[in-house]
């Protein structure tokens, strides 16, 4: 039974992660980092650190470095609001949220509508901001503190602007071109848009940690050229893995093929039916052939969600993928317990959504952290 | 004496202005346009319309139409704040003031700390702001009504992020360029710096009325191109001569030569050492010479500076011109006089410039209009 001793997360998939850490030039998350981050945090770890769903990092040693030293860092995410948000979205979001507990620390999140709005040619202004809302309400749903969280719109928290100046004044158009992938015909706002993205790096004078997926990488190097020219810190980062769309392993879920997405505002039994129908699995033609070869875990987007997200027990995870290798586990009953779980956090999570309604107002504005924001914002003769 | 005639502002001078209206396309301030504005306003006209020192405009027959119907408009102009203002800066800014004094309008004055900051490479933020809060003394000085005036900053008064979103889309790089001669090493601030300067002429649904020197017309252009794909209206100007500089009646008086310009807050005395050695006079090179033939007063910038602020009164102004052309009136006296005036102004001026201290909080925050558009830029929770 040599095959076990690997655990199902060490085996490789159909992304190679390491030539990912050598294209972008990250280093990886070593065990020595993961076991730090325990240590540091005297916390259990979760699924997200122990599946190694972060893979590759950017400064994290000099992140922790910083905590254990009392200096302490902050965290930074955000979300372009171009449509509704589905589980590819929001995993990372939880993710952050244990950084956010553990670490005890400020969280800035930053809703793009100005990027989305500008990016996207046929997409109204009015529509980006509506889809701000809908997001903000997944993201507060996800149980973050309050006030050590500042919910941010870029077309609404304008200072953002001015904190973008002295950015937009280090890097010309062939630099952001470079990244961004400009050229003659772009609009002169998303030419902007770079300073806007890297100015919460700078909100606090601690090093600023930024938890992406690793295609992320870049956006960020931008900031880490010109970071300490301005007296900052460059910005770190931990780099997660995709969350596979349920048609393939390749790639992100995508919300630009309804088919392949959960979202987080689908009706739990529409939600079962889709995964159902297009969840592609790792089994074998029929149902015999499956009994005698047994599945194939590392090529099925079942058992994926269930590593990523939906199974948080490791050793429950084990025997699943033993099970399936074994041939005792069939794809449908596989998929009818995957859809129970989805269904069940599909439930809660439109439950703490519906309650969300109520506490926009603190995330954006009154919470601890919001308000000092604003107040920073707001010139002195106008302040409440 | 057929000479007289012709009044002084009627004679050509060095820069040729109808060559400016068909160079830029504009139309020329007609004669029926200038009567219009007195008939509109019962007043009696100003210097600046009464000798053309406004001479060229776009759509401002369709200004006096709104202001005539009752449908109104506002006035726009602004200020680059990247050292001390001279004569040449203010004089426009009395020429809206009377503009807003008789139409009883609006009026956004935009303070532009980030442009300056952008575009030049060695000012400082810190810098820049200083300059704005020192330059908003000396337009306070000119005493627009605190009420419908807004001087507002953009480092500040960050909504106009917001407003420019939607002209960042309609501008591509290759349009930003034609105007403003971005290239690949342009810094994305100043690429994007166009959708901010045209914010303001959407401040309302009016039509804005811009008065500034018919060299700014191209800044506008693009705002024409797709004010009205925006459901507003394409901005209408007003376009002055240039304020020469002491040396020149070439080009506007400039900053960047000391010499050529009386700043706003020179020592009276100094300004007066300052004319009596640089200013250039249209006169003979000898005593004998100037009483046989007369001096050249459309080639004196002594003789301009009285034209443009300095001689309010016609008819003295005619009578200096005569005196001149017939060698009754020395360089030397008319110099002096025109010293006089330039010190009793900078005297004047710089005590209300000592009480604008105590007004830029009403002019930037607290003054109606001021208050209603903070009103606009800061969300529901926080307002007072």
């Amino acid at each position: 039974m040599d095959d076990f001793k690997v655990t199902p997360w060490d085996v490789e998939g159909v992304v190679d992660y390491n030539k990912l850490i050598e294209q972008f030039g990250t280093s990886p998350l070593t065990d020595e980092l993961i076991e730090k981050t325990a240590e540091l945090t005297k916390s259990e770890l979760p699924l997200f650190f122990r599946r190694r769903f972060f893979f590759s990092h950017r400064d994290y040693d000099k992140v922790l470095a910083d905590y254990e030293s009392g200096r302490g860092f902050f965290l930074y995410t955000g979300r372009g609001p171009s449509g509704p948000m589905h589980i590819g979205h929001i995993i990372p979001f939880f993710a952050t949220k244990w950084l956010q507990e553990n670490f005890d620390v400020n969280l800035y999140i930053q809703i793009t509508d100005d990027e989305k709005f500008l990016f996207k040619e046929k997409l109204s202004f009015e529509d980006t901001k509506r889809w701000a809302y809908e997001n903000i309400l997944d993201i507060i749903a996800v149980g973050f503190d309050p006030d050590k969280t500042f919910i941010f719109q870029n077309s609404e928290f304008t200072k953002i602007y001015e904190m973008a100046l002295p950015i937009a004044k280090k890097i010309n158009f062939s630099m952001a071109r470079a990244v961004f992938g400009f050229n003659e015909q772009s609009k002169i706002g998303m030419i902007f848009y770079p300073a806007i993205q890297a100015a919460p790096t700078f909100f606090e004078k601690k090093r600023c940690l930024i938890p992406a997926a690793i295609d992320q990488d870049p956006y960020w190097r931008l900031q880490r050229d010109f970071a300490e020219s301005l007296g900052y810190y460059k910005t770190a980062a931990i780099h997660s893995k995709f969350v596979p769309g349920l048609t393939s392993l390749e790639g992100k879920m995508s919300a630009s093929k309804p088919e392949t997405a959960v979202y987080l505002t689908d009706d739990p039994e529409e939600a079962g039916k889709k995964i159902w129908k297009f969840a592609l699995t790792g089994g074998q033609p029929t149902l015999k052939e499956q009994r005698e070869k047994g599945g194939n875990p590392e090529k099925c987007v079942v058992f994926k969600w269930f590593e990523i997200f939906f199974e948080p027990d490791d050793e429950k995870l084990m025997e699943r993928y033993r099970a399936c290798k074994a041939g005792e586990l069939t794809c449908g009953q596989c998929k009818r317990e995957l859809i129970e779980r989805v269904q069940k956090f599909l439930k809660e999570h439109q439950k703490k959504r519906k309650e969300a309604e109520k506490k926009v107002e603190k995330f954006k504005y009154t919470g601890e952290l919001a308000q000092e924001q604003w107040d920073k914002a707001i010139p002195e003769p106008l302040r409440t």
